[in-house]
């Protein structure tokens, strides 16, 4: 399992005012903290509130590198933020995202097999978001023809099916979890599948059992990747735990423990 | 999601000593926790200590039936022993279990026919324990199979796949999980599909998270039954969330009180 971890958001209090104060100390502790959590990835995004996008995205990416070479997964809707994110990352990144509007497509690939980035591609358009399953898939293949149409290779691209909230769209999870199983068979080699967890529980009152309980099901249903929150100990414990069952790790008494300290 | 509560057991030495010293009050108050937590019925086991099982399991019942008339799940490897609860129990009744050989087949499924009983069928012989997904759902075929022969209807029988502990058969758990899926596919009306859940995490250290994972899992692979211990309430939250995201019940903020309650 890709994990990645999603708490560098200027979105949130804390970082938003780090980013906008220049705080590395506070970046570089919630890169930490991701890490020691078991985050194989830390996602990066300057959030809504920022002024200077391109500056911020560039401060961000150099202040983590200053403790970690983890892969850092870019996280923006502008193309440009991105790049700015690709310029100053000195290992292979994830660009998150691209969506299936041929546009973005054209931008974003072609940026990715630039930077020897993976992409994450999400099956939404212009036109809104899914309703079900066969609309998921069907953008999902577009996104699998516009890469194999640049050369790029699909086992580079994570597909994310958007998970919506189980209290606005709860007829539409059982379809988000059979898209993750049906997105490896679009092509060979498969895409990756992979979710923006978080999202699943917005506005319910049991966030962090929403959460877990979905990507239980969601490793189940063969999910290769996930943007959470790694501090959420009950949430990795689930995790840990689906993957053991699925012979992902290999049993012992310890392997909680044996997981994150890998 | 038909829940069984487990702890009507005579291994367990709190009711195997009641069981002895006719100590109804203890069986009563076991049946109604579990009620009260949402166990849909309860399973009721003598114990492996008990010398008089037949007295035992009569007795058991008419001490549970005082106080509730929730459906009684007689689970004894002894066909005898399930005859003297069934000849006892006021309403239909669930045998807890036949395996899949010829001579116990041959007993059992009359007996539930003759009792208006449903019947959990074991995907076990004689021959040992299966080893794979396809030693599963052959012998659940050969159970499906006799039942047809003796007009039993297969919507009133529970396929059970044999959860092996995971420390011991970590390999086979996904097979176990595809098993579940597959067992509604042998026939049309389909059998329905029960796990003894507790068994997954026999001699792990957190036996509490295993079981909830793996209970995640098998909800979202299609199981339809589970015996488990209806008074781990974080077990109970997995499984209601896991229902709540496959749409079968209704969100509401407070829809884990509102599932105990209904």
């Amino acid at each position: 399992m890709f994990i990645i971890g999603e708490l560098i958001n200027g979105m949130y209090k804390n970082i938003g005012r780090a980013i906008q104060e220049r705080h590395k100390a506070a970046i570089q502790e919630c890169a930490l903290a991701q890490i020691e959590a078991g985050a194989d990835a830390l996602d990066v995004n300057c959030g809504p509130g920022s002024r200077q996008p391109l500056h911020d995205m560039q401060w961000l990416v150099e202040a983590i590198q200053e403790v970690t070479d983890r892969t850092l997964v870019l996280d923006s809707s502008k193309p440009q933020v991105i790049e700015a994110g690709l310029k100053a990352a000195k290992n292979p990144a994830v660009i998150n995202s691209t969506t299936a509007d041929q546009q973005k497509l054209d931008v974003l690939i072609p940026l990715a097999a630039q930077y020897r980035a993976r992409l994450i591609g999400l099956t939404i358009s212009s036109k809104g978001i899914p309703q079900d399953k066969d609309q998921r898939l069907e953008l999902a293949a577009a996104i699998v023809a516009a890469c194999e149409g640049y050369g790029f290779p699909v086992d580079q691209l994570y597909l994310d099916p958007i998970v919506m909230p189980v209290n606005v769209a709860q007829a539409q999870m059982r379809g988000i979890l059979e898209a993750i199983q049906e997105f490896k068979i679009i092509s060979d080699p498969s895409p990756r599948a992979i979710v923006g967890l978080s999202n699943v529980s917005q506005g319910t009152c049991v966030r962090s059992l929403v959460n877990r309980t979905f990507l239980t099901m969601a490793v189940a249903y063969g999910l290769e990747g996930a943007i959470l929150d790694p501090l959420d100990k009950e949430l990795m414990d689930a995790l840990i735990t689906a993957e053991l069952i699925l012979n992902k790790n290999i049993y012992c008494d310890s392997y909680l423990d044996a997981y994150r300290k890998k």
